[in-house]
């Protein structure tokens, strides 16, 4: 890439849902839901060739007042074969009640950061934008070109397939029994696997987003409805924040991905109750890099 | 591994599917039915980058009573590009006659072994699970933990869908018609591709039989329910035997793999008038090996 | 492969496609339709690992009778990273006019070749088929042993999902909207991407065309009817042409390649009114080398 790394790192959402995968077996193989996460930050590049592994701790736990569910908090660290962290992050996710009868154990529930601050922000060592080669990148917008509460509208979508989804939910060795068996869920449909929507917006944002070039944290994001086969994943976004860093010419953008079913109104996330609108599927707040 | 290899070989069953599959053209390619395995012993292991070739001997030939059809006994031997013998078994399918005028052959049905015996096994130079860590594995189930006619239920189920098992029978280079085209036979339907279910079972089996390392013989195995596209492939165990053999710490375990469409109790195999239930789709006997 | 190369070429249409979908997003990102193909010369061999660009001049132009469409001539091609043109190619595509108001555009239709002479084809340095060995290679057929005008059925057939072709359409980076939103045809049907039917076509024909080894010029080609999802694409191939050259043991076939819908009559190609019967999917005419 001409951009000071050497190699290139491998993707890091592809490091994310590697990571998250390896933590389902002890989180989440029989959840009822994923409800959200936060106060994730990309420590370190992950490079081809290097071995992942997860560490989760439980840090909140509260009944859910039909005493038949609760929410489980956890803060998961990625490793790699070095034993250095290379992502952490905190999700929350709805489980049952192993027995119903028990007494609810003591409500936790964690404070967590609404963002990451961009001090706290990890720039992998050597990133240098100054040079950054426009023409080889295919499109000229870089973090200047962008107003604060710009929305953009991705434009495309892709229809998503039972097929397609396992596969990628075999990749990133996601297991939650949702995904694969149709006889898991009441209605007889899998649900597709959070990561490959979130995976798909992101791709859908380069149309737009072109130069929005490495995730290093992921503020916020919540799954506000199930994706299903057959539907079409279109994406908008929209500019929350800047901030400059300490690499040369490299800014950071802080973005909201919204992932929704079909072609939907660019910018248009919750309804008057203040609920997200049944049609989104992501709402994501990240930090990128991209060149100032 | 730690396990006294030097590296990690192919997985027995990828192996076993790549050979079977060199043999389609000239055994099986318009085939009405595989019917059955018997006498399989993994002789070697199969490395990563290792080239491999299937040979094939007719052992059996019996016209069917209708005077349309008979079944074939065919005896593979696979080898790598060294020339040795990595596996070999026996399978027998049923076939069209070319000319059902032509008088019927000889009958031969071949001798086959019910179960090939322990001291047959050939274990792979150098394993040793003695120092195996299990932690590591992730459970700690060694041989002395199952007992003889223990029957396991392996719980999780996944949905077989067109693509998928299209692209798993192309990448073991199976090119029989069934597969493929969906006017090959008279009902529409694709045949989901036995190997597929044989992989899938085999990969279901682990959440019970997590350290049932290494497939060393199949004993028997069948086809007994053609499986389709929208199947929910289950899978249950049966422990059949265990045997010692001459590696430090490594048992031998002779296993039913039995794969299910949807959940079924498992342990039912068999109807009262001997067949196999509608819902059975493979009952495979084979020998794995696991930690002591 | 003992043939002179020193190692095995990536596979020519793999190549095509992938120097075709680098060309999507300039010329047919939004085209209605994919009309033809002509003056196609494979000019080097393509190796793991070489790194493809793509580069298209507009050489023609005429806006349609309706005022609202019209067809855009295109010579595309393909450089590797050393600078060297490793395919060109010319194909027209219909697409939307920018702004119907605006006049029409100097027609310019370039007179391409109906095909690509024998002594214009580009053979491969080394390239030498003298010892081929026949028994490897599994088939004993020769370009001797065809002759011009032979139909040959290709006789198998495969079925085509949503979920593989948006797996290969991805795999050659080709964009275009039609094949992986399905709301971007008014029928709500994703189009099959044609590269697909090309390359499946191919890949059938290898059954009646074993040793047709590499493919050196595409002198036309027409997507003839379009293709969707649980269609069974079948082929048949017509002997058109053949050619020595300067390689030792090189023959020059020029083949007629035809994919059909179901498996139709082989050598049944238009109507008595002159156009493609509905279910031919393709109309592929190229030169490939052949053992002499």
């Amino acid at each position: 890439m001409g951009c000071g790394l050497g190699a290139s790192p491998i993707e890091d959402l592809a490091a994310f849902h590697l990571i998250f995968g390896k933590t389902v077996p002890d989180v989440s193989l029989n959840a009822v839901a994923n409800l959200g996460y936060g106060e994730g930050r990309f420590l370190a590049p992950v490079w081809p060739g290097d071995t992942l592994r997860s560490e989760s701790e439980v840090i909140g736990l509260k009944q859910n007042s039909n005493g038949k569910t609760g929410v489980v908090w956890v803060r998961t660290q990625g490793f790699n074969q070095h034993g250095a962290a290379v992502l952490e992050y905190c999700r929350w996710v709805m489980v049952k009640k192993r027995d119903e009868a028990a007494p609810a154990p003591e409500t936790v529930v964690p404070a967590l950061a609404e963002s990451v601050a961009p001090d706290a922000l990890t720039i992998p060592e050597g990133l240098d934008f100054s040079r950054y080669d426009f023409a080889l990148a295919g499109e000229p917008h870089r973090a200047a070109d962008y107003s604060l509460g710009e929305i953009i509208d991705h434009v495309d979508g892709v229809t998503v397939s039972q097929a397609e989804h396992m596969m990628a939910t075999r990749l990133w060795q996601n297991t939650a029994k949702v995904h694969f068996d149709a006889t898991a869920r009441p209605d007889g449909r899998r649900l597709i696997y959070g990561g490959h929507v979130i995976s798909m917006a992101r791709a859908l944002s380069f149309n737009g987003l072109a130069n929005a070039q490495m995730i290093v944290a992921i503020n916020a994001g919540a799954h506000a409805n199930p994706c299903f086969a057959d539907d079409t994943i279109c994406a908008w976004s929209e500019v929350l924040d800047k901030a400059e860093t300490a690499a040369p010419g490299v800014s950071a953008m802080r973005l909201r991905l919204v992932a929704t079913r079909g072609h939907q109104a660019a910018g248009a996330l919750r309804g008057d109750d203040g609920k997200y609108l049944p049609d989104v599927l992501l709402d994501l707040d990240y930090w990128a890099l991209m060149p100032s």
